[in-house]
């Protein structure tokens, strides 16, 4: 069961002529849920960069879409830690449509990296976020 | 007659479950054909911070929509300076659907700013600039 | 002061490289606050289509920039009826961030037409619509 | 080799306020590429759903980002069929920085289902699309 679930409404902007979510639009729901996963533990993009030096940086994600997301849907995003390393982190990730019958929409993994501010190199987990990754 | 005409291929990206472009498409449009202005003049972002300290920043803009463009439509999009001040420039832009009967999707106005790049307050023109932007 | 205001996080994705809130952010932004007017009304764009057979359509939209949104600001998108005819309304629309001191990042105005949902031609606004824009 | 490429031109609305390439923009450039893969070969996304009634529908996708793409860049966005069943297709893609020195900035890869207009099940591929395909 999921941990971190974040709701995400489907507007105009989200979806295509085809009538459905858009698939890149999923990729910015994810992160939306990966971000408010952070700030529910107290820890943001800029206390990141600014206090420890280091950004997260996406270093590949994927995603398999399983029914079609549609204008007006309340999605229930989901962000869990799937996999710990010592400068990486892997989520898994599933779009499920709230409502009687909750279908999958869409399920997804999204490979982060703590990288440093100034180059672009690998960098061990700040402490802060370290605990809250290996809990 | 417009002098710079910048071609924009609709994708699906760009449209929504209305069947057509997105309203906020046409301001990715109308900033990539401004874009594409400026480099025809051998101007980019990167030089004019870099060499003058200086950022353009859209500091009002407006659409009015005639008709709707729709998915693989090539609209040609124009800029055409129709108003210029010692710190900014207004821009006047259409969208205009290509084709047999050509069809204006979309009339613009955008106003442009000369920023300094570390605070947030006006500066003139840069030489160059200023010399294309009066021609 | 104003009625109805909508709260916006900003993500990545609503970001560009000059470091603040791309400018076509701001449209998605107001849409989604007029949107949830609507929605908080008890209308939403399927009921309009599939009960009243009409389509609500952007028709123009204009914004001001006062002051840059930045990543991870929390902003108040309002939605007010400015103007009402019978086959169109205006709203007033602010976005302005949250906390101490709180500032005027964008103003606009975002005129909306009430549609034919087969043909393009407008149509007066169904009954339970015209009364929620005319209270 | 990659048989076709598209030329992709980052514009601020592609980046983000790490000041790079924002993750999800890269799906909408491979969609791009593969939008003009067909168009290349005669085949438009209207054609398919009115002749046919047929859509493509993007089934799955993953992408791994090996350098950060950049305002201004030029990057090329290949795709190439790598596996053809009778009712998907999986495209290779790889997104590569143009100018001296040419660099991968992500590869990926995009499964693509042949779906029936008017509900969703699987669709043999119509017989153009399954020519030009299959060479």
């Amino acid at each position: 069961m999921s941990e971190f679930v974040w709701p995400v409404r489907v507007y105009l902007e989200d979806t295509d002529a085809q009538g459905v979510v858009y698939n890149a639009s999923y990729f910015r729901f994810m992160e939306r849920a990966r971000t408010e996963w952070l700030r529910d533990r107290g820890i943001d993009h800029d206390e990141l960069r600014l206090r420890h030096g280091v950004l997260l940086v996406l270093t590949a994600i994927e995603a398999r879409f399983r029914t079609a997301g549609r204008l007006s849907d309340l999605l229930n995003v989901s962000a869990d830690v799937a996999e710990l390393r010592h400068t990486r982190v892997v989520f898994d990730q599933r779009v499920v449509r709230d409502g009687k019958g909750p279908a999958v929409v869409c399920e997804g993994r999204a490979e982060v990296a703590c990288v440093d501010a100034r180059e672009p190199r690998p960098r061990r987990w700040p402490e802060p976020l370290w605990e809250e990754l290996s809990k």
